[in-house]
């Protein structure tokens, strides 16, 4: 029997254990997909307690937490952090099977150097360590992300951001990380819901181009786009929830349609307008991306705030979407046709947050792949979300080797709110040496330990700072 | 190699044995979602030969024999109870890999102390052993159901059945195992379908409610409901096939469609009408259910009477249904929302038949958990009927693991028709413990056995007698 | 650690190395499903250098190549066959875990007694061992399939094809490898696709019939049936790609819709219509097939020509179709039970290329199984295409085994372009030693060796040759 999370965890063969331990987990980290907030970068912030950090804004823990019938009180209520913490341990055991209970016992292990099992009874002391080693400099902000090994992270921000936080690490010489904004327009995309107007009221404001028409807000969308761009930016990112057809309109009708939204703030636009509306500008969007070289990563399979009572409670990215398993493949596929027709789609990454969907993803990617640079044009991207477990990630890599050419998978990002959750890299660095080493002890890939921890450093490294253009020394 | 089906059939780490031997094989069972015959269980019925008892009934059996070519005459037909056994026994070594070779010899073995393997040279042998051991009084129902360790089981049961059947096991009481009506309203909810007419004379008969209007069919589903509560009913089933949109309507639409429905036996009603008519009656039914302490299954992913020609012949429940793939969670989740929204969702379990929906399930029930009483409020229900094999099992368990909190899995169910189905309780069980000994041998779960027993408990036996509330000492 | 790609590649047990060795390797091939050219047999062609025979026609590599980043002069383009060979080589090992990997070193193994790595370094060598290889007289397309160990072939033809080569192959005595025709009437059927005309007048000419309603396209039908069935041919083919509706129409409409796509060359052909036309072409040939006693096949779960730049250029059947996640198993499920309605419905085999919808499929096929002669009338075909890798290939035959009779399996088929891929019913084999091998070793299967020698022998040969109607001696 193995010792429980040891220094083997999920490394069975002994190629495994070799690629994991002489290259992986020496590799560093670029974080290109995340949800953490770079004020608290730029301030360099402290964590008060172990219940900030893990469950301040942890919507899979919260969603855990309510699978176990613990009281909303103890979630985002107003029971004291120790409370909410002991509610947490407590709920532990039941997580068996849970990809969250290797990471809290990773991260344990990792950030507090602490082996204990999160129990009830373990509460107390692992409240006690944790809450003594945040008091110290070493967990400030910018320590963890710096000897977490990353050498660059993306953030996730609106247009219509001012991205002060981010010219202000940009201008801040004592950080040699990069943290770089990602460009999100989902919510100026979403014209049928309440808010907005108010939000293109916003975006008029920062991009000082007053939007009345498709045209006008295009002209908002490259302001900002260059604004980003001149922060470092590589990256857009779509939550193309919900789009189940594919449609076209007229310039005209397009400024009908965004006219309708603002006057009725959302209430009196149909799915078929919103379908050309997003048609279009995702297709302008993407050429945009496409002349700044930002990779554009589209996920799907997911609908949002399903428990109307808990959204007016408690907002969105709270724990109450879910994996949807409509068909998503068909206007997807016409979208990027439409890209791609005039050559101008980007480099472009797709996740679909429903497993079932992966080979139809994988598959999807190849009628795309006409970069003929050596790198591939349209990749799968890495198992996240719902389907960021053992089974999920093993599944995703392996549909995608079946499908795809694995040697140019662009390996793990976190989409955490946490910066402690760097170990789900070395959570996926050990599940990939696996799956690696149990190809080559089966005979089914040559045992070249050179050209096998050359893959692995692609795979963790190497593929997304070349893919995504890094510039890192 | 191991010997076929012994001691440790299915069980292949330390672990995974001393679980099942020292603790799962010998808890009770509570079989909460079955399809046997009341009527059998009060006049404690003997069955006359093996035919009766494992092919009378069984369309699982049924569908695996024509897809060996077996004519209908050895199946459903008029051949000799003989020569039917005979053309299963015969049919066995082509299902390999097949959940009814391990049910059956598990059957073989556990209620007719028979090691045989089932195939044509061992039939008559087996005939003998069978039918011989059939006379004696072990094996009436009464004794089987109670040497099998069944606690409670509830039967599936119309609104409109008189329950007679539980009555009279009600005031019984010489059989101390707890067998209790489930609700059932299926029929009365596809106004779509032939028959719907002398359906709703038959409920309104039995309720002595005249029903008239949307209001009056509702009054005399509360009067059955109260009659199934006071015979100790604890659940409610739905199969909610065909239900891919969500729709709703005022009670004087509601009221027309029922009237429209009856004046047409079904006839006249369109998929809309019907959408809206179940939504109403499904989100009525399930705040009957939360005022009754209820617990709601729901199942879907099912098409069912695929073969018309057959349909015709022998109706319902003959082996023609078949996994549906079309996207039943958008609307499954709006009418889920819909009863949340005044908090009058009961405790609902969800099963989607096509295993492809799993991790979609498994997320679902996370966005309507808000019981805060310790237990989950909606849960993934077990792999059963085409999903109910080794690997289903399997991949059932593990995606709720990765998304939910296993800790409170509520176990098996047989969904059987016959009364030594007992042993997929058993199969279950095997395959729980060598999931969870993987997980610790691997160094997934630390190994505390005393945890791990209470594990192995709680989804065998406790989690199900505290989620529904049966009242066993 | 095993030996790359050695003698027990993939074949973990040693009741999988007995099967396997001992008697799958042994058997001989049908393989009744591939898109070889019949005039290359014909003509006996020798092959002037491998990038012709491996790279000359088989877009799954030119797929693959796209994902590497090769430009596409090196894919279809004029780069030198070395060149366009080297730029394979270059791309191999990235291709870990796909397919493409293990089929190109078992080509290379056992067509060119060569074990080397396909990568970079040893291209030449590589290069030249082949060609020199190929200018052998064991090496011409006859002695390719003779020595392969193929007893019947069937490729795939349009009905308005002459046949010319396959006459001439049936007048050949000097080849004893049953080559025939196969019955792929697609082109027809897409009625709202340019080109139709044009298609209709060659399929007017070639039957002798003029086509100008539904009636006299019928018996067009008919009159080529019968040229194909004069010619040995023993299956059709369908891929029912985008029948996302069921839809009946009398005769006098579908004439009219026949005339519409005539008169417009498909152009004005609605959704709706072809829907129509497909359900009664569909139901009319199927009924046809039945009476000539051919195999009907049909396959979906694809999108076809998704990259409408590439189409323009290259055409179909160039790398740029994709797994579709469209509900199929609906309105297929509606035209099967027309079919079957009048008891019109041949053997079938279905097959999608969505592994997510394998146990859709398996039970669908359950829903009409009424043969009644001791064979399946409708079987789940193997994993191919999209599938056609270790894990679809393993998830394929363990949903086939869980949802029906497994012993009944056709095993597998190439789907192939070229005439050196008969190995991938030698890796098929392997797959399926080693799985009955597991069940066996885990006792979960009995450990007879004779009737496993008897099982692996049907899947890989018997039921194909029996279901079919082979006539090999």
């Amino acid at each position: 029997m193995k010792t429980f999370m040891g220094k083997n965890f999920l490394l069975e063969t002994e190629v495994a254990k070799a690629l994991y331990h002489n290259y992986a987990a020496k590799l560093p980290i670029i974080d290109y997909h995340c949800h953490v907030s770079p004020k608290e970068i730029a301030q360099d912030k402290q964590y008060s307690n172990i219940t900030e950090l893990w469950l301040g804004g942890d919507h899979y823990k919260w969603r855990a937490m309510r699978c176990c019938g613990v009281p909303e009180e103890y979630i985002t209520g107003d029971a004291s952090d120790y409370d909410k913490f002991k509610a947490w341990c407590a709920s532990m055991p039941k997580l068996i099977g849970n990809p969250l209970y290797h990471w809290s016992h990773l991260e344990l292990q990792r950030y507090f150097d602490c082996d204990l099992i999160i129990n009830e009874q373990n509460c107390d002391e692992i409240w006690t360590i944790c809450n003594e080693k945040l008091r110290t400099p070493e967990m400030s902000v910018r320590s963890i992300i710096k000897n977490s090994g990353v050498k660059a992270l993306c953030t996730t921000d609106d247009p219509a951001d001012t991205l002060e936080w981010h010219k202000m690490l940009a201008e801040d010489d004592s950080f040699d990380v990069q943290v770089l904004p990602a460009f999100r327009p989902d919510k100026g995309l979403n014209i049928n819901r309440a808010g907005i107007t108010e939000y293109m009221n916003k975006l008029s404001a920062v991009s000082g181009i007053e939007i009345t028409d498709v045209d006008s807000l295009k002209l908002a969308y490259m302001q900002r786009l260059d604004a980003f761009a001149e922060l470092g930016c590589k990256t857009a990112d779509h939550g193309l929830d919900g789009y189940t057809a594919f449609g076209e309109a007229s310039n005209y009708e397009l400024t009908e349609i965004l006219k309708k939204a603002l006057a009725s703030d959302g209430a009196a636009i149909s799915d078929e307008e919103l379908t050309k509306f997003k048609t279009e500008m995702m297709a302008f969007l993407a050429s945009q991306y496409k002349v700044r070289g930002f990779v554009m990563q589209i996920h799907f399979g997911v609908l949002r705030n399903q428990n109307a009572r808990m959204f007016k409670k408690l907002g969105p990215d709270t724990g109450f979407d879910t994996v949807g398993n409509y068909d998503m493949i068909t206007p997807l596929s016409r979208l990027l046709d439409k890209m791609d027709a005039d050559d101008k789609l980007p480099r472009t990454i797709l996740y679909s947050i429903n497993a079932s969907d992966n080979a139809a993803v994988a598959a999807l990617c190849g009628c795309f792949e006409l970069s003929g640079d050596g790198k591939p044009k349209v990749m799968q991207g890495s198992a996240w979300w719902f389907s960021d477990n053992l089974d999920g990630m093993r599944r995703q890599m392996t549909e995608l080797a079946n499908l795809s050419a694995f040697g140019n998978f662009l390996g793990m990002l976190t989409d955490s709110r946490s910066f402690i959750s760097y170990t789900r890299h070395e959570y996926f660095r050990r599940i990939l040496c696996d799956l690696i080493g149990k190809w080559v002890e089966n005979g089914e890939y040559p045992c070249d330990m050179d050209s096998l921890a050359q893959l692995v450093a692609d795979i963790c490294y190497n593929n997304t700072k070349d893919y995504f253009g890094f510039n890192i020394v």
